[in-house]
């Protein structure tokens, strides 16, 4: 019966890997790059978009002669995050997640709140990358936008499933789809800058494309905006645009992944993803001003871009399918990530321990299915509209790349190993960078959502405190200080009895084996029944005493409760364990036709001190008798008076 | 924390009775009459509504010639049925129920056959009372139409409440409602016969009222009927207007609840109760006659009546008052039958045997609970509608009436006691006749709703078959023949152990309390811990080898289970107790922060033959220490070297 379920279990998440297999389990740095840079590359498919969003609601078309500018300015943050990084790899070669970072060089508090601001981000990177991904599809196929959310759950739990199978075949199935998008972002720009310089010029799209007003916020009428209002126009437009960094930290945090030598294949990896990115991000921010493309709620900037510089076609089919196939599977970041970080502080006592358990499948199947269950919330209530989530979204990063490079000051402080000065100053740099980027996206996204995130950080940290206090005052209790001896107790057995069955006597069997102090005791609810069971148990003169407690309002448990008690009153410290037989029929509707006396027993006697309830299977209607002793007496009547062939093994099997 | 839930229990269902004081709550006559005829009586509310609808529906408003001539039939039958249940009454004392009477003396199938028709008119007995009180109000206030569903579920609820806090409170609750159900029924009647004979004669309604022609399904041009057809009409009619007589049967199957002389005050209110109910239904079919009533689906027979002798006003409203508490509680006669009857089926092994179990409140609760959820089910399912199932209501009735009777003719030929010829002779005419009206219940009936009853039933006794079999089956697979002596068994226990802790300390002091024989098992998952418990438990020297096992795949149980195993293969009918701490905190949601081990222990063993789990609870964050012995180490710091000191009863409450 379990096997044709674990069979099942097996062709769904693969056979279970001893730990010894943990090793072999690790990627090389083309896979590496493939499951741990999508989150990072795929942002392009979104990033963009953001700036003109914002910037077109207030400026309209003139937004795109800001794009590039801005986009050169987040690259240039980009390079500077990603060299810090470098030396996170280095410093921490078990991973050097910012919350690891900041709770050994700062302190826990600081530890906490990284960890709650990358549980929020990880989250939020499932939910935005999935619907981003969706967007692509419904983009290229618009009959298909009333089906959004269902589309984004299908993949959801696609990504969920395939992570539920361990990371070594996560990465070889997500390699093809990310160095797909790669090859695509690669044709597009290249063809893009072919049409530019080689003579092949294509109008801008402003005459040729016809852009909703209302989703693009453009208003044809509007004054020009100068001054300061243009520098916080362009500074959110800025903060909007940071969504493209988000997931640089996933390599530095997944060091312990790759294949030895660990460090120097990250930082290579690493290397990799940022040029890929800010080449990626910068190509299509030029391209996007160059032919003024404006996006709006149906389409995105790279489906524009795609359908004008490829005219359509197949490739375009190509660009758009790949985009949705990197973004989907930029979410596995998030499913690598997420019961990493979760199982880390499941170890440190700070989230439950279940969610420290690897699972049979090296995964922490736990984490998985927890970060699968809040993303389907996510992608529910928001309708998966990537628009409505990328503002929550950055804001945590950035808040981790803080914390972490800040603590990386401080680790280089404490260590003063070689070039300590300069490695301090680059961290030093970033964390101040990365700091006041923070402090713009709360101010500038504050009331576009950026609020839900300031209350939801300091809720995940109170639980984390909270759980981390019940461990704690748990452990306290529970803790062993001395080193006395064990001793064996006084110890009598009752055992309730209602009638003389197999059960009852199993029941006595395993009594007066642990005991030889045992009782059976009688729960009189109609007196008529008490003669005929006193005259059947003398008949049967087993040595064990029957007592009779009247019950005058026909609970069988409160009689019990209170002989136990008086018992204890005579010799007090007294251990008493309660033997019952507890009925289990073979089919579920049976349950229904026996009383659960075993239940009850045990949860009546819960809070009761020193008193201890065993319940005894019998098991009804199957075949063979699983407990041997209760069939005893029928053996005993074919064989010799011989106590040990009461007990013979082979009748079972 | 169990007592504010016993509190709260006791103000809502009373305080627990002693089987002593059973006697004190048997019912006086006027009680009774209260109690257990409401049911009858209160039948004149829906009986001629029925025999006018069928008959309206084919012939118009010349139904209302007809319907007093049958109400005189039904009332005969009633008289006849009336009768015969009083020799029921003196020949069973303890309740002569159609099953008791058809079972003892038919046999088991023909009891089977009544106790699963007794059981559908139990339930139906709700849904139609508490629809056609219901109605009552409606038709006084057709604003509250909507709410019928809502206004039904209510009164269930309210009557299962009161039920469930025992009969005689019913009773007195009771009394009220139907003496003025009584007294308004007679103020309409003699009002009624006064205006008609006392020379203050009203005019016939069919000027005055408007009556919807669709609801009262008269066709205005319809050809007269004749010959066999107009036979088959009446035919229809009686067989619905036979619902007068449901409930008539409840006094001779409440013998028992009569205070002494039971027999007698059972018989002379079985009297009072024929009477009162002939009286009112022959009043009410001749007043509709004379006034040539058609009830509608909106309005009531009575309600149409009421109105029009009292001229509305206040003892207009005071009748359908009246009528709503009498027939709400009519249902009560069902709260009281039901739970009994699903009693006797239980002790005689047909329903599940927690249905034989007297609650604290003398009160077979959970078959009151039973039949509250389907009726409400019921009333859900037809939308509160006395129309749509009145139809079903009296063919199991009729068929009760036959088998009962039947069994009392075959009871009198057996017992033949003095003038045993005239009783068996006046139950034959009675079974006979009921034979006859329930044959032509399910053919005049079967294709508007009696083919349901035609199915239920067949469902009903197989279910109780089925229930019966398992019974006998188990009863026959514990029966114990043998009368050897109980011998101890040689007997293992192993203590799974993660670290030392006080639960672990606590598992084993229990466990070399129950044997000489205890191992110690670890389940290695990571060989980095395995020396540092090792050394612990060396250190701690109680005398108990720790075994430790590995677990390459990381599962706790597995290894556990293979450990067991082998052990049993070394010494063949080894009796095995697995101790487990289990870890039970305070706080609900604390539960989410610990593994439920000793859970899955229990499960992954519950199948292994003679194996035994037993659960130590280890309470957390309690104000005081349930199991002494866990913290015995430090008391022993303090104490002499008293092995006795250990325990001491004075460090717990």
């Amino acid at each position: 019966m379990p096997s044709t379920y674990r069979r099942l279990k097996h062709v769904v998440f693969g056979r279970p890997l001893p730990s010894e297999r943990l090793e072999h389990e690790r990627l090389n740095k083309k896979t590496a790059l493939a499951v741990l840079s999508s989150d990072a590359i795929s942002s392009v498919a979104y990033a963009t978009d953001q700036i003109l969003f914002v910037l077109g609601g207030a400026i309209g078309l003139a937004a795109v002669n800001y794009v590039f500018g801005i986009s050169a300015v987040i690259v240039g943050l980009l390079v500077l995050v990603g060299l810090s990084y470098r030396q996170t790899v280095f410093a921490y070669p078990n991973g050097g997640g910012s919350y690891t970072v900041a709770r050994e060089n700062l302190g826990v508090m600081p530890g906490l709140i990284a960890a709650a601001a990358l549980l929020t981000d990880y989250i939020l990177t499932v939910a935005v990358s999935i619907s981003g991904g969706v967007a692509a599809i419904t983009s290229a196929y618009p009959s298909l936008t009333p089906h959004t959310v269902l589309l984004c759950c299908l993949s959801i739990i696609l990504l969920a499933t395939v992570n539920l199978r361990g990371v070594r075949e996560s990465g070889a199935a997500f390699s093809i789809p990310t160095y797909a998008f790669i090859f695509m972002m690669l044709a597009l720009l290249i063809t893009g800058a072919y049409r530019t310089w080689g003579g092949h010029e294509l109008a801008p799209l402003t005459a040729a494309l016809k852009i909703d007003p209302a989703s693009a916020r453009s208003h044809p009428g509007m004054s020009p905006i100068t001054g300061f209002a243009l520098f916080y126009l362009l500074l959110r437009g800025f903060a909007e645009g940071c969504a493209a960094m988000t997931g640089t930290e996933a390599i530095s945090n997944g060091v312990m992944a790759f294949k030895a030598p660990a460090q120097k294949n990250a930082a290579i990896t690493l290397g990799w993803m940022v040029a890929i990115l800010a080449a990626f991000f910068l190509g299509v921010s030029f391209l996007a001003q160059h032919y003024q493309v404006m996006p709006t709620t149906s389409e995105t900037v790279l489906s524009i871009l795609g359908r004008h510089v490829f005219g359509g076609g197949p490739l375009y089919y190509a660009l758009q399918y790949s985009t949705f196939a990197v973004l989907v599977l930029a979410a596995n970041t998030a499913f690598a990530d997420f019961p990493r970080l979760a199982g880390i502080l499941a170890h440190d006592r700070y989230m439950p321990r279940q969610l420290a358990a690897r699972g049979d499948r090296l995964a922490f199947s736990n984490g998985i299915v927890s970060l699968a269950l809040v993303a389907l919330l996510l992608v529910w209530m928001f309708h998966g509209d990537t628009n409505a989530l990328v503002p929550l979204y950055a804001i945590g990063v950035f808040v981790c790349f803080t914390l972490s490079q800040a603590g990386m000051v401080a680790h280089w402080r404490k260590t003063r190993e070689p070039g300590w000065i300069w490695k301090a100053f680059l961290n030093g740099i970033g964390a101040v960078a990365t700091g006041v980027v923070s402090i713009i996206q709360l101010v500038t996204k504050f009331t576009s959502g950026g609020w839900v995130i300031a209350v939801i950080i300091p809720l995940i940290i109170l639980l984390l405190r909270k759980i981390h206090r019940h461990y704690e005052e748990f452990a306290a209790e529970i803790r062993f200080t001395g080193q006395s001896p064990i001793h064996p107790l006084h110890h009598t057995v009752i055992v309730p009895v209602n009638s003389i069955t197999k059960a009852t006597s199993g029941a006595l069997v395993y009594a007066t084996t642990i005991s030889d102090e045992v009782v059976a005791v009688y729960v009189e609810v109609d007196p008529r029944d008490t003669a005929r069971i006193e005259s059947e148990w003398e008949a049967w003169d087993i040595g064990v005493p029957l007592e009779v407690v009247k019950s005058p309002y026909r609970s069988i448990l409160k009689p019990l409760v209170e002989y136990v008690e008086n018992l204890r009153m005579v010799t007090p410290g007294e251990l008493v364990t309660i033997v019952v037989p507890e009925i289990v029929p073979k089919r579920w509707w049976e349950h229904l036709l026996h009383n659960k006396t075993a239940l009850y027993i045990r949860t009546a006697f819960l809070f009761k001190p020193n008193v201890v309830v065993t319940a005894i299977p019998y098991l009804v209607g199957h075949a063979y008798r699983l407990r041997e002793w209760m069939d005893h007496d029928e053996d005993l009547d074919s064989a010799e008076p011989d106590d040990d062939a009461t007990i013979r093994h082979d009748s079972a099997s």
